[in-house]
């Protein structure tokens, strides 16, 4: 009898985990693009889905030319950036690699964007933990 | 032995359900780009694999500007779209968020096109119930 | 007794499995585009990866015109391909059918590159077996 309950409990587990799995929202975007109409689709897409769910998980990695969107001087949205990387549930991250062959300092960053060791295992390792994946391109 | 004849099943179904799950073939296609190379290149991959196997089903999500290649006037696919869309394991989703932004009717989509309130959400829905996933372009 | 020690077994067994999954590094990069950019951005994220994990197991798909990188007289990347399709870590794949629609035979190829049936089967035959993907592109 315990031993039924217990499985029925293993089973009501799984099913309310996998309904989560089911209704949650979130995505990893992958930007490699230095392209302003890149970064401002990318913008968009964060303010329209958060403004829908405010409860997605939304994660911007940035490698290759891509860092440029959360750089002094070579972005086109500063504005959206600094606005949205407050919001506990976005975060901006970019690749250490990348910004070493580009010879961009930490300090010329925006405030709040998170540095990766890299990029491209910090998109598999989300997708591998059951995000979406959405390459950013325009 | 009533139980070990339920978890030879239990097994046996497993075993059934991930050779299905590994031979099957389905794929949702990223779309965001108005390139009539773009265009061409997706319809050529869907005549391409459904040629090759009928049975796989195929879904194209476009949203951004990739919502032309189904809108009249903008498609330099029209006929394609028109007569792979009868298909039934073929689906074409234009996201509602893009139609609004552009200013696009329904009516101006072509005919079996479908609506999706959040064309993003539509494509990680289907990459979590283990559809594979492609980017378009060229 | 006995089948409590089995139970732990297995479950022991699913930890490691679940471990080893959450530490492999495995990619596949998704190629379409014959842009010298995007080629060479492949190569030097394969040997960048490479350089840091020896043991990560990397997959390179081409098709479209993405099979250009690994054709003799269309490739910008030719000594970086040869070089690395060396590694027995890192394969490079063409479709068949891509080959076919654009006429190169099998003796254009640079030696150690894989011809696949369809590219796109190859790709998402990858990401149900849990490797990242990641769309080529700059």
């Amino acid at each position: 009898m315990k031993k039924n309950i217990f499985i029925l409990g293993l089973l009501s587990l799984s099913f309310f985990l996998l309904k989560a799995q089911t209704t949650d929202y979130k995505v990893v975007f992958d930007l490699t693009s230095k392209d302003s109409l890149d970064q401002q689709a990318v913008m968009r897409w964060l303010k329209e889905i958060t403004n829908e769910r405010p409860d997605a998980k939304l994660e911007v990695v940035m490698y290759a030319k891509g860092v440029n969107m959360v750089t002094k001087d070579r972005s086109s949205v500063a504005e959206s950036v600094t606005r949205l990387s407050s919001n506990k549930n976005i975060s901006f991250k970019v690749c250490a690699i990348a910004l070493k062959n580009q010879g961009i300092d930490k300090s010329q960053l925006f405030p709040g964007i998170e540095i990766v060791p890299d990029g491209i295992y910090e998109i598999i390792s989300k997708q591998r933990e059951g995000w979406g994946y959405i390459k950013a391109s325009h």
